[in-house]
């Protein structure tokens, strides 16, 4: 880069107090409004953090390793940094903040770091797990909208762990995709399929995550529950899970994920319903089989759109911020 | 982890008002309070930059792939968050709060990525570059304490890159370090060596900070300049490094280095000198060589330590913060 051609502030004889102002100013040469308002309170909060702790560079060094060692604990099928991220709270606070539901609607929670693409699209009734250790689960569904008419044609997305509390991913010496299915919602906006009653596992705890959990003495346990992801055009996209009401870690999930309309029971199942959905030969063993049920509410794009919109502008109003939106993203008024 | 033994508050329904204190008391499980306020801080403040950009799922997405990448940048000999946390500012704002120096005393500076422990311990007068493209430069510089008496025995650190304006662990090739060197003070407190003149470089700019400065039309490159780190006990350790005046970048250094105590200026060097400290087949091409003079004051370690303390009690009392020292850091008064 020419030196001539250099359209900065002069950032000279930085200190404690002049850094932040600077920073910002030598960074806010990208256009777009929003990058800029991203990136200015970014710089605003990492420095105020520092100077509200009076950071050490010992602290600081602690920081940078134990950053690296996150993003190097990253892989194909781990994602450290979104565990880092849940763990913190920050994952459930950006779902409250980008996917708000009004009362009638599905509430959303974490995405964790396990779903992947590779699920096969299934038919209804099929059996999604390869466990025969898992105790058999029937799984009957809808998907409405918030006026209660069933969407038909929802890409539904499930994915759970093996009886052990593992995704397949986690396994070195997996065989393709187990416990997890990609599904569509009927006419009637059902779906149906077959898997194993969810457990409750450690989050993995053998990168840098697990090590801040038990430096704060936390335990990494979520308790037992099955994920879900609906999407459909005209829809805002759902990210949720439901969860087993008399798991021991429903109050302390290590992910703040569950949520009470999240909360659901695995009933015995009755032969009346086994005579509709399972095989004979299922049949024979019907005491082994439980049954959940869960009618889950989409937000059209348009309600999710205004409601993200008017929730915004209040919190930033009440923040004292005078902002605008700007793509479907506050910038502030005045720039 | 038996959930009978969970000792932690019920976690449950978090929503965007309610997660931050949920995460904080979880959290708070450390008995160490220094550890609590700063965990306390951290989450605060990652919570509040969510909150204040309404961050959306896809902006939380592009910096978790972002983070991920910077970590996976770091090498052995590379360390891409030190890189990041440098055109942040960051680097710049820790050194200053807890390195403060009393007005007579030599500024410190960004430590950057290349620093080693692998640089030779050196005789005086040595040649630490092997670079015979460099311009040869001969130094000479003194340490003093803040009362000017001389400080002997002082481990000082050096460390400039090539002419082409890359460090020795740049190079894959590398034979060894170069351009770098350790060395002590001598009784009077002087220290001098034979380097290169430092030219102007982009820090590593192949890597996701590279990309992040183009994004905000940045350039990468730092100003001219020579890197020493003093350590002595009962001193406070000394990271700096002298700029060069006339250098095109010194007003707009990618990291924040340049304060205007730490400008010098190479002058071409006397013959009267030159006969003190150079060899006669040196001399020979003294038309060639530049001379740097630099005298460097540290601060005592009480020094150092009593004005963290002070600047750290009045900066946080003007955030209205009350704070009592803790293992010389700032930890909340009442807690």
């Amino acid at each position: 880069m020419d030196p001539s051609q250099v359209k900065l502030p002069p950032i000279m004889d930085m200190n404690a107090e002049t850094i932040t102002e600077n920073t910002i100013a030598i960074n806010a040469g990208n256009q777009d409004p929003r990058a800029k308002y991203v990136l200015e309170r970014l710089v605003h909060h990492l420095h105020d953090f520092a100077r509200e702790t009076r950071l050490s560079t010992q602290e600081w060094m602690t920081g940078i390793e134990f950053l690296t060692a996150v993003g190097q604990t990253c892989t194909d099928v781990r994602q450290e940094f979104i565990l880092l991220s849940d763990v913190l709270g920050l994952s459930l606070l950006v779902d409250a903040i980008d996917h708000p539901k009004p009362p009638a609607s599905t509430e959303g929670t974490v995405l964790g770091p396990f779903h992947t693409h590779e699920a096969e699209l299934v038919v209804p009734g099929t059996q999604i797990s390869k466990d025969e250790q898992g105790e058999p689960l029937l799984v009957l569904c809808t998907v409405k909208d918030t006026q209660g008419r069933p969407i038909d044609d929802v890409m539904v997305d499930i994915w759970e762990t093996d009886s052990g509390g593992f995704y397949d991913v986690q396994h070195a010496d997996k065989d393709g995709p187990d416990g997890r299915c990609a599904m569509r919602s009927d006419k009637d906006g059902r779906f149906w399929f077959k898997a194993i009653k969810p457990v409750s596992y450690p989050i993995p705890h053998d990168g840098p995550v697990g090590k801040f959990l038990k430096g704060v003495y936390r335990h990494p346990y979520r308790p037992a529950h099955m994920h879900f992801m609906f999407e459909k055009p005209g829809f805002d996209k759902l990210v949720t899970a439901v969860y087993d009401r008399v798991d021991p870690y429903i109050t302390s999930d290590a992910v703040f994920g569950v949520k009470d309309s999240l909360i659901v029971d695995f009933w015995p199942l009755e032969s009346a319903v086994a005579t509709d959905y399972l095989s004979e030969s299922e049949r024979e063993n019907i005491s082994a089989w439980s049954i959940l049920r869960y009618d889950f509410v989409l937000v059209s794009e348009e309600e999710a759109g205004s409601l993200r919109d008017l929730n915004s502008m209040a919190a930033l109003a009440r923040l004292g911020k005078r902002m605008k939106v700007y793509n479907g993203l506050p910038v502030p008024e005045v720039d």
